[in-house]
Parts: C-alpha cells; structure tokens; sequence
C-alpha cells in the first residue's frame, strides 16, 4: 500500500473502526492517486485493517482507476445495477460480518447512503473518516507542494493577464473572459471557484458577480481566481486601480495590505492559528472598518480550493511546517468599492512563503 | 407565498410532515427563487405546514435573498456562530415542541447535519423531501422552458464556434478555449458542467479528457458541452468529421443518428420512460455496437444538469408534457473513435421540440 493509504489504516486500526467507506472524489484522489467524478452515481474506497482494500466505481471509469495506479480489487458496476449489493458481498468476503463502527465521511457523506448501510448492517455506529482524513492532508509533502507552487503561478499569470486587458469600456465579463481563454490555452481545464472580476462599486460586494458593467476611470477593480492543476487548487486576488483614485479608495486599500502583512508576519510553527485572523481584524477594526470585513481571514488550500484547517479566530491549533492556507482580508465600502488582497500560503521550516506572487505595492493602471 | 411553496407545503400537510429542511441550492432556488452557494456553509429553507417559512443562510448573503424576493424571515449567521442553534429556537416559536416526522433531501444532505437534526430533537424520522419536490420539478412552467430554449441555444452557439475552430494541428484545449471564450463574452459565466472537445481517438474514450492533442485529416471531433443560463442547464453533443474519414467511422455515425432518432420518434406523453433508452439501444445493439453503449441514454435537465427524470430503461414512468431531458446514444471504439450524439428535449402536447438546434446530418469540415 501507498504511505498514505497505510497511515490511513494505521488511524483506522487506533480508532477501532472496522472499516471506513471513503466516497469523496478528494479523498479517494488523496490516498489512490484515482480522480474521479461520479456526479449521482457512487464512488466508494473500503479501507479496512487487516484487509486489502477496494475500490466500487462506475464500469466506465474502471480504467481510469487502474491508469491511477490502483493494483487492488475494482468493483464496477453498470447504471442497471445496485452497488451495496456488491460492496455487502465484497465486505463479507473480507470477513465483515456484523460490523459496530464505520468511519465515513459525515461532513458529505448523504444520509441516503448511511441508510444503505444500515441496511446491511444493524446497529452500526458511525465515525468521523475525516478526523484522520484531514490530519493526514494538513500537511503537504514536496509532490505536494510542488503542485500547489505551479498552481499558484498560474493565478499569478491569470491576474496579470487580467490587468493586461484593463482599459476604458471594456466589461467585466469580457476580462474575466479574456483571463480563462489564455489559462484554457496553456492547458487548464477548470478553475478552482467562478473567477470574479468586479469594477468600481461592484467590488463593494464580498459576493458580487461579474456582468456587463464596464470600466471606468476612478474604479477599483478586484481580481480573484485561481486554477486546477493535477488535482490541486490555487486561489488569489488582487485589487488594482484604474486610473486616479480617492483619498478613501487609497485608505482601505493600505489598511487591508497592512492587515494582510500583519498575518503573514506570524505565519510560522507554533503560532496559534485563530492568532492569523485576529492579527488583520485588529489592524482593519483599529482603522475603523471592522464592520466591513464579513468574513473570516482565509482557508486551507490543497485538493479542495476550501479545505481544513479552518482559519477562524476560534481555532486554537498550532501552525505546522507544510500547512498551505490563504490569507484574505478585506473591506468593502458600499458606495466606495471594496479591496481584498488574498496570497496562498505555506508554512515553512522558520516562517512562511507565500506561494502566490503578484505585486501587492496599490498599482495605478492608466 | 409563491405557488411552488404553496404546493410543496401541501404535500408535507398530506405526507403528515411537521416540517421540511430544504438545503440544497437548486431546490432552495426552485422554491424562492433565491440562488445562493454556500460551499461548507449551512442554507436551509425550513417550510413548515400552517406557519410561515424561513431562510437560513450565511449573514453575507441576506441582501441577496431580499433582492430576489424572499418577503418571510431570514436568519443570517456569521462564520462565529451556530446556525443549528438560531434553527433550535425558531422552530420552536413556531410551536415545533417534538416533531415525530421531517422531510429532508436524502440523496444529499450530509449525515452531519442529520445528526445536528437529531441533537435538537430526539426519535425523529426522516422523510424524503425528494419525492415531493421531484415531481413538483418535473414539469416545466412556461417560463423555465424559455429559458431552457434560450440555454439551449447558447449550446448550439457553442457547438457552432467550436466548429468554426477546427483546423489541422489546433489542440483540443485550444478549441475549447475559444468555444469557452466566445460563450463569456456573450454574459455566460458558468458552463454546465466541463466542456468536452475530443479528437480522433480521444472520442473513443466516453469519459475522455481534453488536452494537447492535435486535430489532424481523418478525425471524428466530439464537442459535449452546455451553458448555465438564470439557474438552468444545456446539454449538447455533436460529433463532426474533419476531412475525409473511413467506413467503419461513417457506419457508427450513421447508427448512432438513427438510433437518436428512434428515442425521439416515441417522445410524447404516455410513452414508458424507459422505453426512450430501449429505442435507441435496440439500434445500436442490432447493428452489433451493443457493447461499445456503456451509459443510459440521458438524464432530466433543468436546474441540474442531471435531474429527474431517471432515463434508464428500468423507469416505468410515463412521459408528460413539459418533461425536459436528454436524448444522448454514442458508440465508443477504443481504435477508430466515438459518435455520441445529444440534444435537450421538451415534451409537447402531441409530440416533442429538440431544444437544441445544430444539424445532425453528418457535417464534414474540410
């Protein structure tokens, strides 16, 4: 077995779980090297100690998993056919008789199949998978980092292409356009979230979107995007003027750059984590904006564009060597326009390096 | 309250339902008309019979359901607070004390938040909402099938610009980032789902991935994609030829339009549902590609592009007018390529209108 998919075992052998059923696409992808997205159809990893594990997918993307690496059993299945019957079989096989307690994935797995489950097996309890799931992807190994740095630099290239195609008229949605054309081009296939692209008072909205407004002198303009590389996301944003701003425009765009600098300061082991999102809240409520920063400083980054850890003010974790996060303060004024200047992160051996690397300096495009 | 919510809260009164949690976008959207993804975040529309409903969602995006015209309460949270307890005591203002019996998406809601339900009240069943909003959603109102037209014809726009892209040694990235690009510019923000252009032998493969393959004389070329327009999905597939291509490939595609031809022959109200997937089948297994038919035939299209109805050929259902869903046989040879051909279809009084428009009749692009 795969490092992880035996570190996986190892928690699932401490946790006395008799097996786990695994059936997010970014978990099955973290410990098989196996994408796969069934949409409704059902994609299940059983781990289980002592076991070889397997894998249930649909028929047609049993290939795929074997082009992955997966050198254990392969349960397809066709549209006309039930799953569990083969997974209740499969488990019996391996000498799952009368299980008491499963991990799944609680946070998405839906109650419809925990009901399947049930069915097969009375009285089980159920266990959080990603109490182990998660510990195991907190922290990114080199491959990993790797990935995540090229990512990184692609966002970096998709907002300078974005500034690039700034200039009187033109829409938001023919930048943002513009911007996924020549990402698509270099081999991109999906970005990581809907690229926003938002002008003037439109980036006063924390959830704006993209339309027809059209660029004008004085207006800020807010990117934030980020791409698929190999399974793993990445996430900027960066806010720039176009043409002459005001006094206030230049005010809360310093504000949000010091909040961010403020956070990427502490970044480093040891530092408690909830300490990332009250270093920029201090610095924006100080300012007087604390009531125009919503939401909270960031998230983790990885397979998933939000994953753990969570970077709320309440979480009292230590940072971690090979942890990878945003960091994203913000302020939107709603008549103004709004800044957010948002970096992926990772933690290093004595501090931090920011894997995005767009200037941050306020830059005046005429 | 708005007829949707009106018919939906007289099925949970006859389904003896103390009340719903409606959690996902697309049937939060359907029932408010309130669009909103909340990614980790809780949205959750309680409908409650004989008192008035509420929104759950994250505080940020209050103003948007005011915006789309949610007139009843609104509970906003922050990423600090628990929404599980604002939900608690709401409930409980609108006299729900201990409810025995609650309606909920079973195919999606995360068996966390079940467990969150079963915290605040004790010895609940759960009940699928699915049931009672699927076949509320199943019969398109006037104003959904014209949107669905207009998405549909933004896919055949697609299809058309990728077409016009093709040329010896262009990259299947790159005709997707012109299909994708041209599609922007026009306003649209979110593809369907992931914009397939396949060349040659890629085509062959029925989950193929784009990328740097060069399109060269002699090549089948198959264009999957579909636009999301005001919350609703398209679905086109178009297999062309570039040049001059052999039998074998001409003889799959002529199978394969027959076939299509055959599932929209019997599209009208009162035909079996599965019989739409046997038409076609039949075809294809009668000139002896039975095998290289591995999918069902299509999938209901509206808010999702997968939604009911099921297509597969067990469903006994019949067809009623203002059913809308996809008519999508292919033939997949690992060697020579693939056909699949796809268009949107709606039920009419008498028969059916294919949403999607661009010719069938096999083009050769020269």
């Amino acid at each position: 077995m795969n490092e992880r998919l035996t570190k996986f075992t190892e928690w699932l052998t401490e946790q006395n779980q008799d097996f786990a059923f695994i059936h997010s696409p970014s978990n099955v992808f973290y410990l098989t090297n196996f994408h796969c997205e069934p949409h409704e159809r059902l994609l299940g990893l059983f781990v289980i100690p002592n076991h070889e594990p397997f894998l249930v997918c649909p028929g047609m993307e049993e290939s795929q998993a074997r082009d992955a690496g997966w050198r254990y059993d392969i349960i397809g299945y066709s549209d006309s056919e039930e799953p569990f019957d083969f997974i209740h079989q499969a488990l019996k096989a391996r000498g799952i008789q009368s299980p008491s307690s499963v991990s799944i994935e609680k946070s998405t797995l839906a109650y419809e199949r925990v009901e399947k489950l049930q069915n097969l097996f009375s009285g089980l309890k159920f266990h959080s998978a990603e109490f182990g799931l998660n510990e195991l992807r907190l922290i990114k190994d080199e491959k990993e980092i790797e990935i995540l740095r090229e990512a990184a630099s692609l966002a970096d290239f998709g907002v300078q292409t974005g500034v690039a195609a700034l200039r009187e008229g033109v829409t938001e949605m023919e930048v943002l356009a513009t911007i996924e054309f020549e990402l698509k081009k270099k081999g991109i296939r999906e970005m990581s979230f809907s690229t926003m692209v938002l002008f003037g008072e439109k980036s006063g909205q924390p959830h704006g979107n993209p339309g027809q407004r059209k660029l004008k002198t004085g207006d800020l303009v807010l990117f934030d995007l980020g791409v698929v590389l190999n399974g793993y996301c990445s996430d900027i944003t960066r806010t720039v003027a176009f043409g002459t701003i005001n006094e206030k425009q230049k005010e809360i765009y310093e504000t949000v750059l010091q909040a961010q600098n403020e956070s990427l300061a502490i970044s480093k082991p040891g530092t408690r984590l909830g300490d990332i999102d009250l270093a920029a809240r201090n610095v924006i409520s100080d300012a007087g904006y604390g009531d125009y920063f919503p939401h909270r400083i960031g998230h983790g980054i990885g397979i998933e564009v939000h994953e753990y850890p969570s970077m709320s003010e309440k979480n009292d974790s230590l940072l971690q060597k090979g942890m990878t996060y945003t960091i994203e303060p913000g302020i939107y004024l709603p008549e103004v326009g709004g800044v957010r200047i948002e970096d992926d992160v990772l933690v290093t051996e004595n501090g931090y390096e920011t894997l995005t690397k767009f200037p941050k300096e306020l830059q005046i495009i005429k």
